[in-house]
């Protein structure tokens, strides 16, 4: 029997070592970058809040994922399970501290019992952004622009963005009078793509009837281009403020050239409740059958439950552990081991604090620059730079490590530079290496 | 009565509005780009782990401050309270996939129910760096160096490091026969800063007798210079190799260039019982008040509890909080209110496909700029710019936002530049603004 505790970790967590590490913090430099470019601003919550204030609006799923606990406070609390319910709690603490339309990102980590058979984690990563104190279709569409950009920039390919909307889905339901089963008749559309076109009818079918199932499904199923869908939309349902909303974002897809992106698809519903104006989610054309990386639409009363005055908002959240999935499928990883290509070579263990000064020339010229701690073999320094993904290896001179001239190895390429300046070393690292 | 929710967070818990997580995010990134400069690696591990991982060495204070529940599979789960024992187990069970020396930083959110009434928050955030694998000098040395680098480069002033040997200071014990009081006098000099000579002598006194408490206060005393101090302290406790290892530290201080900024202070201890070398404590010498902003040392069995093969290490971890403290105090919070210095106003709602457009071809020059999403007054516009912290505003032509002629409007200055092409703007908002 050994003494020693197992170092093992929950189900559904993970430890991110370096390599993993690394290219989640690239993905998550790029997506933040963007949402900057747009002027979005970032916040933060606590990770656990007040129970009450996360399960307000929950229903039984919610209820069962959570991690809820009493603290030593004898309080009734629990770890955050999305950035929206925060979101909302944040907006009704502080609007009066808040410039409107106010655009805020969020990145961060919620937490979620859920089962890990289907590849899930406990604990994950999403990229929340939201337009808060619009209704405009601009604001609308700067979101559909955004994710855009953002997975395109993150992705480096086709992107394709699905929208529809609620408000219109709903005028054609009040004309079928069925207005009152929308939610049942929603959740079960939005089954759609996974559960095929027969099954859909036939549950629908329970709900409302053959006949009316039947002009749900036709509805649904409208295609062939934006302006002929939305025609075809608008004459099943009627002509209303929606069609003319949903026919400004087109004008602005064709103006801003991203048209050939945005499809408007009805069977589009999502399956929460908040939802009140165009709903969206996103796929990468080289690989749709990982599903939607960002989805989200527009809500009109999200801090309904702790204000009575109702901030409208549209926004959504990229599901950074599917996309790195993806990304790692597409083979767009590029694994790098370390932000240090450049190392310093330990020649004598006395001229630890000269190597360090030699390092620092070249970080103060922005190239990052490890330094090897151990007296050893150089051969075995070459093997370590190796292993650690090191490019360059610096070997200082034996005596004047800081003012002698300079040997830099080539990891890959297994040749030396010598009599190098210091002048001249920068000049080679700061040039972009040919591909080895 | 309402029937609202109140928005309220837990106590010790707080809310980043943009302002300030734009402060802490800039803190974060050149704290980081410090790390990475010196080829650090990052990791990441849970929040949640198994409590009995969490709570192997902690003692009383630790349980207490813990937040720690069971979780719906039953299990005795607890929020990390710090990223030290979480990279124990981590290496422990990650081990043979790293290479060693690894140089590992970890940036992420720690929990403690501590009582806040000093200004202590519950949730807070860590930035660890260690060198695990290395006994040298040089690795010790290191951590120092990027201790000073980083806290220059983040709080833009003087830093000085006080710095000491644990086993220097027991081999002293040693001499006067005290090593199997080591813990409880190390405890007590580590609070002579906080409870002066006096207080100090006398709780020494009431543990080892006045004559040797006598001889510990000197010890702790001595001060003159890294060489002299040294000198002294090796004149106490007799030679060895700790003295060697601190003259070897000395050198590196020198041929790098920083002695001038790192104290031989034999008083700094380290309440943590795990530290087995140096230990050490930094400090703002513009605001010494406010204590150790980063403060460690060397442990050589971290992963003790979970392996029977030791790890040695070396590391610390900077409080960002202090430090954000620190830097409101000295003015040097520089708060910006936004990403984006730049906006396109809203002169007509038809045109926000091709404001958009127009916005990202300055996005794609590396300009954040905003879209205006609402028809407004340009008054409105500039004062909600203003407010924004915007500090240019591009009217675009009212008829051809795209192609005609644009005015910028400086905030700031409350003057227009008309008739400007896109490439005239760019290279106005490329170029750094004078200070207005």
């Amino acid at each position: 029997m050994s003494d020693f505790i197992e170092p093992k970790i929950l189900k559904g967590f993970r430890d991110f070592l370096p390599a993993a590490e690394i290219a989640r913090q690239n993905l998550v430099e790029k997506i933040e970058n963007c949402f900057r470019s747009y002027g979005f601003l970032p916040i933060d919550t606590p990770a656990l809040e007040y129970a009450e204030i996360l399960l307000g609006k929950g229903g039984g799923e919610t209820e069962k994922q959570i991690y809820r606990f009493t603290d030593n406070g004898e309080r009734d609390v629990a770890l955050r399970f999305d950035l929206t319910v925060p979101l909302a709690r944040f907006l009704a603490a502080h609007r009066a501290e808040l410039n409107f339309p106010f655009k805020r990102y969020h990145i961060a980590k919620v937490w979620r019992g859920e089962n890990t058979q289907r590849g899930r984690y406990r604990e994950f990563t999403q990229c929340d952004f939201d337009i808060l104190g619009s209704t405009s279709a601009a604001s609308d569409f700067e979101i559909l622009h955004i994710m855009y950009n953002t997975l395109r920039a993150a992705a480096g390919g086709e992107v394709k963005i699905h929208i529809n909307h609620r408000g219109l889905f709903n005028r054609f339901l009040g004309r079928l009078e069925l207005l009152d089963k929308s939610v049942a008749i929603l959740r079960t559309v939005d089954k759609l793509a996974k559960i095929g076109g027969e099954e859909t009818l036939q549950q629908l079918t329970e709900i409302i009837g053959e006949e009316k199932a039947v002009k749900v499904l036709e509805f649904i199923g409208l295609s062939g281009g934006f302006e002929k869908t939305l025609a075809a939309m608008t004459a099943a349902a009627g002509p209303g403020p929606e069609s003319e909303h949903l026919a400004l974002i087109y004008r602005y897809m064709l103006d801003s050239g991203i048209a050939g992106s945005i499809v408007l698809d009805p069977s589009i519903t999502r399956g929460l409740d908040y939802y009140t104006g165009i709903v969206f989610e996103s796929f990468l054309a080289e690989l749709p059958e990982i599903g939607s990386i960002c989805s989200g639409g527009r809500y009109d009363n999200l801090v309904g439950l702790y204000s009575k005055e109702s901030i409208p908002g549209v926004g959504t959240s990229i599901g950074l552990d599917r996309l790195l999935a993806a990304l790692e499928s597409l083979g767009r990883l590029q694994p790098r081991q370390s932000y240090a290509l450049t190392a310093i070579a330990c020649l004598a263990e006395k001229h630890g604090g000269a190597y360090q000064a030699l390092a620092e020339r070249l970080r103060k010229e922005g190239i990052a620059c490890e330094v090897f701690l151990e007296e050893e073999k150089l051969v075995k320094q070459f093997q370590a730079a190796e292993k650690k993904g090191i490019r360059w290896l610096l070997i200082p001179d034996a005596e004047k490590p800081l003012d002698g001239p300079i040997t830099l190895r080539d990891i890959s390429k297994r040749e030396n530079r010598e009599g190098l300046t210091i002048e001249e070393l920068v000049g080679i690292l700061t040039t972009p290496p040919s591909p080895a």
